[in-house]
């Protein structure tokens, strides 16, 4: 029994050394590779996925599962692992080893057109590789699924276990009226000025700046970088774990923001245990999970009144006269605008969630062969219209602007709706236990935040389900609740009223 | 038959596909990989090679390889393949799979160990890797030597086809009398200054100047990089060319020689037949003839009096007022001081190859155990003093200085020398076809001498043995001739002689 589950740990960890490999050539694919390497590199990730894939769905890998399995003995670990295991195998065997290869040349060579396509706001030179993608997420959703079951989870199942549309839309309902009243509510008063965010930074200072805050966060840069891409990310190719974020002159809270959000995903991969690594106990239990760090840190800490008690005299220092004249209050003001608008990515606390509402019900369409690829862009801007009241002047701005779906990641786009419930209610029991996060963040010392995390989220893995690592962690089951409460308390207050 | 060879070549191309993913794990290993990492890029990179040693000597691929061999028809280029696949299924054979894997992983450690070791001057800190990786070699040379053959030469044939220590020691023989009586002559002329080359130039500048350089010999930047590494090299990660240099304010034409010495082996790389890639008629033909294209450009361009009269209004145009006051003239003696040094990559063409000399005596005598590591240190300074007539003031300006030994890389360095031998005829051969190389030089047109390069030594890949290719190209066999002559008509000039 030992002798099984030794060699199944011994073979996963092996096939987790593909995983970074492949994890490098993708972060390579967008830091600095050479754009004449792209199809060469399609093929190494494509036979990088095949490999791995081959490896976790060996028969010998059912063997030991189930030699395991019959003895229910050993350890709270040993159990959760075999869990997880059974989850990841079942669910790899569906998968034919061809679709997995295909899917991942696609994804990287769709991402270099997307790229490109972005640049030029040019869907028709897009819509050929989304339409092939759409065609590759059917199938694997089709050998994924239970018959009669939805196709979106499937595959949403795969970044949320457990997440399905029907559970979610109940969630959307009850946001989007509170969300709406708080808007209207912010109407009467006094929008922020966001002089401050739109001033000239030199790029250099920028990432000087942004750097420092990564820094003080507790991001370990003995074993991880922060580099430059077109998209913000955060990878981890083996305990080396990689963010990215990007410079505008015209921008500087947008590097801040993102800077921050990928290192809350960035302190989540650190926080695995080593021990554990290759190994369900040592991988992030959920995307959902995963986004509530990044979120945590980019909305509750770098948007926090507190957070810019301590932050302003650091960007001062690195800005230098770019932003003579601002103060604090300046910088919290500029960060906590609410403005419907075109951008995901840019969107304030208190319109985001639509931007992914948007997304959800597009996915659904595609998957379930409702909305043409063709028509993508239409149905995008009408729903722009409708859910967040603006206009879309273009594909660049509008349906282009996410590269998720070129990666083949269908059933992905609610997770960060989760991940903002679940930072909220985090944020909370957090603020709770190290009673009350404020004098810490003004201070400039995160490290009490930093290991309650990790105490009560990173070590963990995928040990507990996510539903019982936040029941443990707050002492409730997720609801919206402390993320409307935050909005509610926080941006009237911005707003003077 | 087809169906034979088809499947060779395919299984080929998609274990190639694995070779440059792990060149682009180590390019990034000595360039950006954060230092805490180096343990599981160690384990990725072993795995790697575990990999693709498994594929290459799959018991199918002997039977692709022997139902070819039973079907003499086909084309030049089959057969040319199919004798090469001979070769390398054979050796491959040889080594056990846990061999190739223990020297991969201790190659990569090794590596960051001599890092740490050569900047501290530490040999005791990097003496137990060194003394792992001979036991290493050695057993790797047993397995890959027939019974009472040298183990150096069982090492060397996988860089050059065909070397042997035997052959070697008469061509150092030749060189060092016609080496030394230059050295004489040259002692009662006047040096050249080094003013030049000792400015202080900042490193910004110094990139900016060597891209302009790299990019007119004609090396493609949209299937390459350029970066920065403590150790310059040039790496293939499939296609996508690495080429890294380093820059010190104090030494302008050291970043340049390293940059131009790099791009020749990118020049090789990039003028492979991308239709050949993963199979041998896609592969450089020897690490002889691959350093006579860096020897060639870093030498006979880089060195050459025309070269110069392009070069130096680009020089002033990037360097700016750390060179005002010196001329074209002044580079050119810059470049061609002749004083017998520690160091082997800042040597001079004159005195580079007693550099090689020292190496290829002690590795031998690390493999045959007539030497221990523990005394390596002292018998490096031993014979710097009898061979170059230098005292060595530290390990790190002594044994620590190359990466070569911690890269595994043993019965590698002559193939420097056979570099410069090559590089010297066929640089006299292009000159001869192209009418005189010195008027392209002096105008910077360097694409006739690319293009003769491509034609003669790219393009072949390894279809013809060395000693053909250079019979071929050059209209004669290996000389030290052309070398020597080369040296014996510039460098008295450049002292007034």
């Amino acid at each position: 029994m030992t002798a099984a589950y030794d060699s199944l740990l011994a073979h996963l960890r092996e096939t987790h050394l593909l995983t970074g490999a492949a994890a490098l050539l993708a972060w390579d694919q967008e830091t600095g590779m050479p754009p004449g390497a792209g199809d060469e590199r399609a093929r190494q990730l494509a036979l990088l996925a095949r490999l791995q894939h081959e490896r976790r769905t060996e028969p010998r890998v059912g063997e030991w599962l189930a030699t395991c399995e019959r003895d229910p003995d050993g350890d709270a670990d040993r159990a959760a692992n075999l869990r997880e295991l059974r989850r990841d195998f079942d669910r790899a065997r569906r998968l034919p080893a061809a679709l997995v290869e295909e899917l991942a040349a696609t994804e990287s060579r769709a991402q270099l057109a997307w790229v490109a396509a972005r640049a030029a706001s040019d869907f028709a030179a897009f819509r050929p590789w989304l339409e092939r993608m759409v065609d590759l997420q059917r199938q694997k959703a089709d050998c994924l699924r239970e018959p009669g079951h939805p196709r979106w989870d499937a595959l949403a199942d795969g970044f949320e276990p457990g997440m399905t549309a029907a559970g979610l839309r109940p969630l959307f309902a009850a946001l989007r009226p509170r969300l709406t009243a708080l808007r209207e509510r912010l109407a009467g008063g006094t929008p922020p000025a966001d002089a401050l965010a739109r001033r000239q930074v030199d790029e250099a200072r920028q990432e000087a700046f942004v750097r420092a805050v990564v820094a003080a966060m507790g991001f370990d840069f003995h074993r991880g970088r922060l580099d430059r891409s077109a998209h913000p990310f955060c990878t981890n190719t083996g305990g080396d774990v990689r963010l990215t974020t990007r410079f505008r002159r015209d921008h500087v809270l947008d590097a801040l923001g993102s800077a921050m959000h990928e290192a809350g995903h960035g302190l989540y991969e650190q926080g695995l245990a080593p021990a554990h690594r290759g190994t369900p106990l040592g991988e992030p239990v959920s995307l959902g999970v995963h986004e509530s760090q990044s979120r945590l840190w980019e909305n509750h800490v770098g948007r926090a009144h507190a957070f810019w008690q301590w932050c302003w005299p650091l960007a001062e220092r690195h800005l230098g006269a770019a932003v003579a004249g601002f103060a604090a209050e300046a910088a919290f003001a500029a960060a906590n605008r609410v403005e419907p608008g075109l951008i995901r990515v840019e969107a304030d606390e208190a319109t985001y969630d639509l931007h992914v509402l948007v997304r959800f019900e597009l996915e659904q369409d595609l998957l379930d062969g409702d909305l043409a690829v063709a028509d993508l862009p239409a149905r995008w801007n009408e729903l722009y219209r409708a859910q967040l009241g603006v206009e879309v002047p273009d594909d660049r701005r509008g349906c282009l602007q996410d590269v998720h779906w070129a990666c083949g990641l269908f059933g992905y786009f609610p997770t960060y709706t989760l991940g903002n419930l679940y930072a909220a209610q985090l944020a909370a029991a957090a603020d709770r236990a190290l009673g009350g996060l404020a004098p810490w963040l003004a201070r400039g010392e995160f490290q009490p935040l930093r290991e309650w995390l990790r105490e009560n989220v990173h070590r963990h893995g995928r040990r507990l389900p996510p539903a019982e690592l936040c029941q443990r962690a707050t002492g409730a089951p997720l609801s919206a609740e402390s993320f409307l409460a935050h909005l509610e308390r926080k941006l009237p207050t911005v707003y003077g009223l």
